[in-house]
């Protein structure tokens, strides 16, 4: 078998994940500095929990758990069952026409449609409900099905059974196949197994957990409650460059208060651990949804807001006529297109921005409160100032998720670096109703790990990124001194000093020179290649200075 | 709906993640100050990397992941093609029979038994061939299905048509309801679509995953390799004290040396580990396989060592005699008992146990060879001492796993507190080769992080442990000084000062109160309440001591 993983997922080799703890730690330590505190939530939740929190494309990309047990094994008795079905629906069409046509004693032929349809329709109810009540262990377990097929499908069937029955053609047969009743029980085998299948999901994000976790331990809870959460996610999307099918997600949200300024400190936030990443520029976008719903508002198409916001958020990849088509077909008109126009051209300042907004939207309250919101954090973060990001107002931002209902974010990495968004966020006044806690609202953002990771390594930001290895290494050229060897190595470790000896002692030349291709292959910077009487013969691998030396001396030549 | 998790998983609070955080971040300084490297694999591997590896109960505990799309969907279609191929094994049956009536142009109960076997063996045969190649398109999907079942399944086919020929019932019928053929079928269409299901599964510990990593990058990888790795892993287990379904693991491996100096070096890593948890007298109990295989080999049941070994391992559980009772029932004689009798007392101090040992397993070369291992770890240990662990030799210890090779260890948690094992690992020469990658030998050990922290629970071991917490929150009694209290925050922040302003303006008496709920419910230290002309008042919580300062004598006082 040819090792290999899931498409879409990843190995990380030691580099690579001292390289992202970096990154987490930096985030993590300005989540902390802000004041959150960190949560964990299982990484599968109930299927419940999650489906139909993420809207239809949502659900198919939510990778669901098959629950554990022999469930084929269940599965197969459930299919094994439909012999015994077969047999019961058989027999109960045989005796339906048997009967009939002795009680009509003619041939059947010679009823008219209507008659045989009324005189098939009668006996099926009266016999159906006879055999069921008479029906052996088996066949009770389709009653329930067989009632609610016999509803749903009495037309369907009483046509199988008039176009069949003077057809000169085994009809057990014939109905058997041709009838969809199979492919009806069929589905209701699978639908009834899909929670024998699977009850249990992968986390798709790290929003909804939190808003069950909030609901779950709200009497634990002290509100405002600020936490951050660093765990990866699940996502049966295409893979593609930036886009994998397990990543992590650094989150960090505030619920319990609407305040304005935690619209303030979330930019402060991003501009904190982005400035530490030395990632200079980095665009936040900002937007807010009231002045969305204005704009929807004034132009006359507050019903269409999702199509609208959809489309206007492709300006970027598809242009203003790509938007303009998209919201025709939409049903938004020309005309309230044509309102929304300036909007597709929108420059200048953030005040400049805020200016113009504030006139687009003077007649709807709902736009002017939007602005007002802007206006407070645009104003909170100019007056603090921003280390080394860029808060930018843009009214195409609306971002795929329909909670959002204040405050929207959105950053992407900085000019010239091809890649998705690297984080985004948003407030939502009501994220944990859908667990049954009413009016509590929520602000927060995410950071994308694994893009900004992307992003670092093409800006070559980890330079200075310490590797986990040993700082000395012991090499073992002779058996007799590995005691004394573990012994040093013991007081180094000690003193937190990495050190390790080579495991295997060196009986040739040739594995001896193993010994220092693995000194440079891990770059390690010192190396002690010979003890005697407790002197250590110690070379720095940088310039080849060799010295012998006492062990304390090797402490303070090495620290 | 009332907001849950799946059973056997746990949210983790703010104090609960920074008390596991403390102890992995313990973990893996020592696996980082050993010389060992970080590596991370994917949460869920191919069903073929994982399945198999672990024996037939570790097959069962695996959770599989559905395949996305509409697995529902493909399914239904496959159980449709059941329809089409009844249909088709019908019509064949009846051929079957009908040609050979008229072949045969007699009463087919005239034909002696032999001959009738023969007979619709050899048509069953010849037609079976057309029928497929002449099949529709539907029917040729059953082509290699229907080839296997024929060849496994024949004679029963021939009996199950020989059985009904003769009687007067409706053969086909008959066939179809009696034979196994569809039960046959439906386990084919499981078995089939158990890849279609499923091919990805959570994995289930982190050594077969390691192993496949090793094998997978070997070209990048400078062999000795000292890997840790700590990461989740899930398993269907029944959950109970002390075991869940996602739980870490942290494991640290050397592959690519066989020399025992590793041994040595994993009995220092735990204790350098427990030692920094402060959980002192750790029992590390130490074997080794091949002593196992010595005293299978000198009780002449060396064929039984696996039974053997399960039934030693439970000698604490069901007590010498209810071993020698299973011992019994697997086959191995009273005799050979008798012989390891004295190993169910095994005493005294761990150079006493070498020493009965080597008397014991004095003619099995293999048994000598694990003493002389045993020795070299215990003497070496020994002379470099531990600083709070106890190394003992246990000739019960088996482990669950049948990969060991070498050295065995598990680690039970200090006298009196009721868990299972809280660390095991051991040797296994050939750990890559299940994939492909042969001649590698490795050892390693692993920390179950979930049973130490309820046993540092257990012990009250966190008392030091830092919660993250602002150490000075601003009360918002005055949204007047909302901007200067961001504006010293941002300050206090840039100095590392964990530091926040609560959202919300208190409006009331009553929402005062609550932010001095808040302060103490998240036991913070530091308040400022006011602050006026840059001067803050400033509040030490332990104390209730007020001053007036300016921002530079805040940062230098709670610093």
């Amino acid at each position: 078998m040819k090792p290999s993983i899931p498409k879409g997922t990843r190995d990380f080799s030691p580099t690579e994940v001292a390289q992202r703890s970096y990154i987490s730690n930096i985030i993590k330590s300005s989540f902390e500095n802000f004041g959150f505190q960190p949560i964990e939530t299982p990484s599968f939740e109930n299927s419940s929990t999650l489906m139909g929190k993420y809207g239809d494309e949502g659900d198919r990309l939510i990778f669901k758990i098959l629950n554990s047990g022999d469930f084929l094994l269940k599965m197969k008795d459930d299919f094994n069952d439909y012999n015994l079905f077969s047999k019961f629906l058989i027999r109960f069409y045989s005796d339906a026409i048997f009967k009939i046509r002795k009680k009509n004693d003619l041939n059947i032929s010679e009823l008219s449609i209507e008659n045989k349809r009324e005189s098939i329709e009668r006996y099926l109810l009266d016999t159906l409900n006879f055999s069921i009540n008479n029906a052996s262990k088996h066949y009770s377990k389709f009653e329930n099905f067989f009632k609610t097929f016999f509803k749903e499908k009495k037309e369907i069937l009483v046509d199988i059974v008039i176009d069949n029955i003077d057809k000169d053609i085994d009809i057990k047969e014939h109905l058997f196949f041709k009838s969809n009743v199979f492919s009806y029980y069929t589905s209701e085998v699978l639908k009834n197994n899909s929670t024998k299948i699977s009850e249990k999901a992968l986390r798709y994000d790290l929003t909804v957990p939190f808003a069950r976790y909030v609901a779950q331990h709200q009497n634990d809870i002290s509100f405002p409650f600020k936490r951050y959460q660093i765990q990866p996610v699940w996502r049966a999307d295409r893979p593609q460059k930036g886009r994998f099918r397990e990543f992590y997600q650094c989150d960090a949200d505030v619920v319990g208060s609407k305040s304005l300024l935690q619209e303030v400190e979330f930019v402060q936030l991003y501009d904190d651990v982005f400035t530490k990443l030395k990632l200079k520029d980095t665009n936040i976008k900002i937007n807010n949804r009231k002045i969305l719903s204005g704009i929807a508002e004034i132009i006359g198409a507050s019903d269409k807001l999702i199509d609208f916001t959809v489309a206007l958020d492709k300006l970027d990849k598809i242009g203003a006529e790509g938007v303009t088509k998209e919201m025709l077909s939409k049903g938004i008109t020309e005309e309230a297109i044509e309102k929304v126009q300036p909007l597709f051209n929108f420059t200048g300042t953030n005040k400049e921005k805020l200016i113009q907004l504030k006139e687009t939207l003077s007649t709807s309250d709902q736009g002017l409160e939007g602005v007002a919101d802007l206006q407070f954090v645009i104003d909170a973060v100019e007056s603090l100032g921003l280390q080394t990001s860029i808060l930018e107002i843009d009214v195409t931002l609306a971002r795929g998720l329909n909670y959002y209902t204040g405050a929207i974010y959105e950053v992407s990495a900085p000019e010239g670096i091809k890649m998705g968004s690297i984080g985004g966020g948003g407030r939502y006044d009501d994220l944990t109703g859908m667990f049954n806690l009413k009016d509590v609202s929520g602000i927060g953002i995410s950071f994308g790990l694994d893009r900004i990771y992307l992003v670092l390594e093409e800006l070559n930001l980890f330079d200075e990124v310490v590797l986990p290895k040993p700082k000395v290494l012991f090499l073992n050229f002779d058996e007799t001194t590995n005691l004394s060897a573990l012994k040093a190595i013991k007081v180094l470790r000690e003193n937190n000093i990495k050190s390790e000896l080579y495991p295997d002692t060196a009986s040739s030349n040739k594995k001896e020179k193993k010994q220092w291709k693995y000194v440079s292959n891990r770059g390690i910077e010192f190396v002690v290649s010979k003890i005697e009487n407790n002197q250590f013969v110690l070379k720095k691998m940088s310039d080849g200075e060799q010295k012998k030396c006492s062990l304390s001396e090797l402490i303070n030549t090495v620290q």
